[in-house]
């Protein structure tokens, strides 16, 4: 009989996550009852919203000390006590870090297929769709803007340049280190890139050399971190912009810092911010997917994956991730 | 031949407005050549936003120390070397603080008739159109959902409450004193009123009396003020709910203090945060001054004003208005 090897969250951090907040266990193989389903977990996602989780209830309940680390991925089902699937169907649901899990079947979404199976994860998943609906919808980049993106090597980051360049616009990438800017700038179409790195705590150099990267100001600005370089981005807008809000990776993982310049310069800018969820744009999911599909087939998207082998190395996955060592969409292959 | 008295910006502050930052002086009388008017001052408004021209470049150039202060209001034309405007007109110009000043004639714009005069400053003015233009246009607001409403009392803030009951919603004040609240519920339409001040410093006490008042959260908020009420507002926010970012009076005159909320709530609870500016909205403003003067003529909208005589009181009047002095739109009747 198999073992169910679960990764616990033990304590909940207060400041930085580390491996000791982190312990592995073993589990009971765990039966569906009716309606539900074995799974067998396939592939973790890793996402800095992990994070914040831990910190309490967001759009799920907050985890706990003593609860298996949360995840989401693609799973495989193993038993199923539902007509509406068959042993070897893949599936997305929320695995958690663990080797096997039950879940009602109203829980999981029959996945299609994708070669490799991690697209399913990267540009077919969460990542992928969230760099389409928040840049397409939220944004409404016109043919001619200036997108500037932060976090831009990042899961998200890396596919929203894309398609803003696609979509007739002028990208400009704000990531950390001179090797990830090299990337935006030689594999996935970003026109310019700025690595805040080399500016340290000198912000004001920092946003001199984002607002020249930008040229006339950016017109949206996707944001993957809040903080500071909130800050740095909103001095950059231009009239009438627009401002994505996907994520505050800056405030999960550390000491909060306030954001200097709301309400003033969103009412001196006449600037839009819209806050967006994913899920809520499911219902566009097929037609989004199918577009994303054309532009990958046609090599004008780039799919860059960070993938790690092994259950075990799911901490240092999401720690490593939290600390910027991410280029593309990370995940865990478990099985 | 009369005088023009003026009234100097002497020093720049740093910190809080006194009436040792300005000085009275006499300029001489000025004379217009082709295409200007020689304008008499009849009354200026009194606006938060002054204390901002002071910091540096806004949507206007910043005023400097030694300049006439900057000021909005009505004028009555003396001497006209245009073919647009004849001596008798009253037109809204930027007059500054001052008896007379010169202006060229495309920088003034004709006045209707009201009565009483003030109106075209207070609910006619610039006042009634941002409340006007921010709430509908900006805010969407849906008869049955929430307005909440930060400087309540306010020039804009007692006109947005009572706009918000006309069409259909529930409408919920902020301001400071148990006698604004009063007003705001007695006299304004106002659903419900929390008196910031009674709680001081304590902002989570304020946060949950907020939250009460809106019920089951705010749909649309109507953000004044900035700085901490804007992030006990965002807590009371209902998911999808639109943030219109009228001004930021908190940071006008005094330290500035950072939003902790933002992007975190922005994207947690999807909201949509607008900035505005009311010139922006001025193609539609024949029809919504004939809409606002429908309401005032039928009674269902009140207008709140507070005049003070003599171009002597105005830097008391800013001063005072800048501590929350002010119930209504505030403005000095210079002749």
């Amino acid at each position: 009989m198999p073992t169910n090897r679960q990764i616990i969250l033990d304590t909940v951090p207060t400041d930085k996550l580390t491996p000791g907040h982190f312990r592995q266990s073993e589990g009971p193989m765990p039966s569906p009852a009716d309606g539900e389903l074995l799974l067998k977990t396939r592939i973790v996602s890793i996402d800095a919203a992990a994070r914040a989780w831990m910190q309490g209830p967001t759009y799920r309940p907050a985890v706990l000390a003593g609860d298996v680390m949360a995840g989401y991925g693609l799973a495989e089902v193993v038993e199923s006590r539902s007509p509406a699937f068959r042993p070897g169907d893949l599936v997305f649901v929320e695995t958690g870090w663990q080797d096997y899990s039950v879940q009602p079947a109203s829980a999981a979404t029959k996945a299609g297929s994708a070669e490799p199976l991690s697209h399913l994860i990267s540009i077919y998943g969460v990542a992928g769709l969230t760099a389409y609906f928040g840049l397409l919808e939220c944004g409404q980049p016109k043919a001619g803007e200036t997108v500037l993106v932060s976090a831009a090597a990042g899961a998200v980051g890396s596919i929203v340049g894309q398609i803003a360049k696609i979509k007739g616009c002028r990208a400009v990438g704000i990531a950390g280190g001179a090797d990830k800017c090299a990337i935006l700038t030689d594999e996935l179409s970003y026109d310019a890139a700025v690595d805040y790195k080399a500016f340290g705590e000198d912000l004001r150099s920092l946003g001199r050399a984002v607002a020249e990267a930008c040229g006339g100001g950016a017109n949206v600005y996707f944001d993957n971190v809040g903080g500071s370089m909130f800050d740095v981005a909103m001095f950059c807008m231009a009239n009438q912009g627009r401002v994505v809000c996907c994520g505050s990776l800056a405030s999960y993982d550390g000491p909060r810092r306030g954001v200097m310049t709301v309400p003033g310069l969103v009412v001196v800018k006449r600037l839009t911010l819209k806050g967006f969820i994913v899920t809520d744009y499911y219902g566009g999911r097929d037609a989004a997917v199918a577009e994303l599909k054309g532009w990958v087939e046609s090599g004008q998207l780039k799919v860059r994956e960070d993938v790690i082998d092994g259950l075990e190395n799911l901490p240092d996955a999401l720690i490593g991730l939290l600390a910027g060592g991410n280029i593309g969409k990370r995940m865990v292959k478990v099985a």
